[in-house]
């Protein structure tokens, strides 16, 4: 049996999982995997957190240098986040020739490029499994299962919190600021939300996927971003009425002009496969040119799913079997790049509700506008008219350049059509 | 580029499959991986049907010693059916030292035990992703994304043949052989469906899972196998009424008393996630102690998705990582290994339909016969009776060992308050 003393850097949730699955099945895993895995070193800024947890015979303490130092700690989880002190102590570890495992998301989507060159410049891995869809096996399945595929598309729900709060709205029509009260109070949201609401957290784990699906560098600027915060209880309401519901999606399509990636509320149709994925739970759908469609789902965070995709790079680095991927697995950058495309570029299935005066005319003259910028109409649904004479128009289109849809909208808004602006989605 | 010169033993879909992927995007792949890969031999009884579809440069013939003589050959791919000839194909590629990459379920199911044995003691690995829910990256999900969890339970859709039958079943109210022909016509089918139909390949593929998932040998014999050959239009139309699909599920769970394993078509509630994998689609759910619940769905057979999951395990194989992993991941038995549960000893909630006479006391008889083998009723529905006066009552239990289930309905049955014998099926 081969022994492995690991580091860890930084403690929390995810490390306590680490600890806890290593002290309940530790054994199991070392009989299946032939290493034993033992924690050794745990640095963090408040030693005195890690105390009720703290595994056998492992050291606490608040300076790097007790893993930078140690020869026997080869392999470190890295579970600091953000992208300030977490890069220069990953820079550190690699400069130490650490193999690291990290979860954060931020990280590997803002820096991967200077980290990945620095780690292969100094012979180590960075294993991120668990920065994407916690302990769905999702990094694995794009780099390696799918790897005699071109990728097609990539829509996915990769943020528990966005998805839990979406559910909540529409099950028990509650609104945005209601759902979020009760997400916080549920632990599926933090104090301070908004990097999960406003879409940020989304678009890291897209740009991380979509980075290994396309082969490239993925800037986050590439990246559209829209959060959930707009979504109120009608919008919700009607995505049901057009037999839709709204889900916070990241997109990467492959298409010849480009590649388009963006993070938005989107109406997904009910008998779409990504429509059943509730609650906190992720789902990530994968187009692969010999495999066609695939999906899978699952926790995308918490203590011990996203500890499983640790330990699961962990033994990965440790077996040497991830060192031999990422050797061979090259991030390269094909000489022609495809470029990323801008929102008037993307081509899809759109959505618009006109508030709208009850009177004649205003639906031919939405229908004009559309029809004047090449809108192919899906469907139409207009409201009852309410005591003061208002009512809505809802229409979904076929796919569509986004520039023209924009462009249609606007200038039903500009022709004085519409008592106020015009709610805009995209559809799946 | 380092290169890689492959042998294929077998021709057919999947070979085909093989071919046109590499002809199409083995450049991209050679990008990805570093590993330049090319079909070197082909050998198969029948060369004439190659023709057509021959890789450049590459010699066709029907003598094995083709690919065992020629040592620039490292990895096979092994696409005969069968466990006859296949098996000694497979020995003798081992036996000259060949990486050996199979989609033949049958073979590793059979022979499984044997063969790695064999592979262990001549240094070489046999890699079986394709095998199994074919171009899903399931094996490797479960081998090494999950590596860190105690596997709690799968529950699967593994043949596409079975799944598109009972759909058209539902779907279009159309009876077994109606189906069954269709299927046919379509190629979901094959001339010959028996080991479909009978749920033997179901069965082959649910105990590979179940040696990845409980590190154990699985004899084919301690699987319960059930075909859906029985299955009604009337089953199909009852299950719906109790808010059910009926899928021809494989279940493998871990019991604290031992492992239930068995192929058998099964009520799935409709808010399940399997009961979303529709018409020759595969699903894979999987309950990690760590992870929670996973879903893993998408194309389980046919031409490019299954040689996608080949040159996946091609690429494992060629670049030493699956090597690295079979090195390390031992199946190993553990001395304890935990007992296969009988028929009697499952636990699951059971569905029986009771064709009765419409007249006073027969439910309340049945319903003693229930209790007084300690059933809980979970819900019953009880049809109008037709003109002959007789009806159905349908009844669905918590969840309860098979044997006492099994032991009530044989009662009500032998007490004479059936017309004819009672339909059961397992309800997940």
């Amino acid at each position: 049996m081969e022994r492995c003393a690991l580091g860890l850097v930084g403690w929390g949730t995810v490390g306590g999982g680490v600890v806890s699955i290593l002290a309940r099945d530790g054994a199991l895993l070392a009989e299946r995997t032939g290493i034993d895995l033992r924690v050794k070193t745990i640095v963090t800024r408040t030693p005195s957190r890690v105390r009720a947890q703290r595994p056998d015979g492992a050291a606490i303490g608040d300076r790097l240098e007790a893993i930078l130092d140690d020869p026997e700690i080869r392999v470190v989880v890295l579970l600091v986040g953000g992208t300030g002190e977490a890069k220069a102590i990953c820079e550190r570890l690699i400069r130490a020739r650490k193999q690291v495992v990290t979860a954060n998301k931020a990280l590997i989507a803002v820096h991967g490029d200077e980290l990945f060159a620095l780690a292969a410049q100094h012979g180590v891995g960075i294993a991120f499994e668990a920065a994407v869809a916690g302990g769905i096996p999702v990094i694995a399945a794009l780099r390696d299962g799918l790897v005699a595929n071109r990728i097609e598309s990539i829509c996915a729900i990769l943020n528990g919190t966005c998805n839990f709060i979406l559910t909540k709205m529409e099950v028990e029509s509650r609104d945005y600021r209601d759902a979020l009260a009760e997400a916080q109070r549920l632990g599926y949201a933090e104090a301070d939300p908004t990097l999960d609401v406003d879409g940020t957290d989304t678009a890291h784990k897209l740009a991380i996927l979509a980075r290994i699906a396309f082969n490239r560098s993925v800037p986050l600027t590439s990246v559209r971003v829209e959060g959930i915060q707009g979504v109120s209880a009608r919008d919700i309401a009607s995505a049901r009425t057009m037999g839709c519901r709204i889900k916070l999606l990241a997109v990467a399509k492959s298409r010849p002009e480009g590649i388009e990636l963006r993070v938005a509320p989107t109406l997904v149709p009910l008998d779409h496969p990504l429509a059943s994925v509730m609650w906190n739970h992720n789902g990530v759908h994968v187009v692969g040119n010999a495999t066609g469609p695939q999906l899978f789902t699952g926790q995308g965070a918490g203590a011990e799913p996203t500890a499983s995709a640790v330990l699961a790079d962990v033994v990965d680095v440790a077996s040497g079997r991830y060192q031999a991927t990422t050797a061979h697995y090259r991030f390269f950058q094909p000489a022609s790049a495809p470029a990323f495309l801008p929102e008037t570029e993307e081509v899809t299935s759109s959505y618009a509700r006109f508030l709208v005066p009850d009177r004649p005319g205003v639906l031919a003259g939405i229908i004009n506008s559309l029809a004047h910028h090449g809108a192919s109409v899906l469907s139409i649904h207009q409201g009852a008219a309410d005591p003061q004479g208002q009512t809505s128009i809802e229409v979904t289109t076929h796919p569509m350049r986004g520039g023209a849809f924009l462009a249609a909208v606007s200038e039903v808004d500009r022709r004085g059509l519409t008592l106020s602006p015009t709610t805009c989605y995209r559809r799946l």
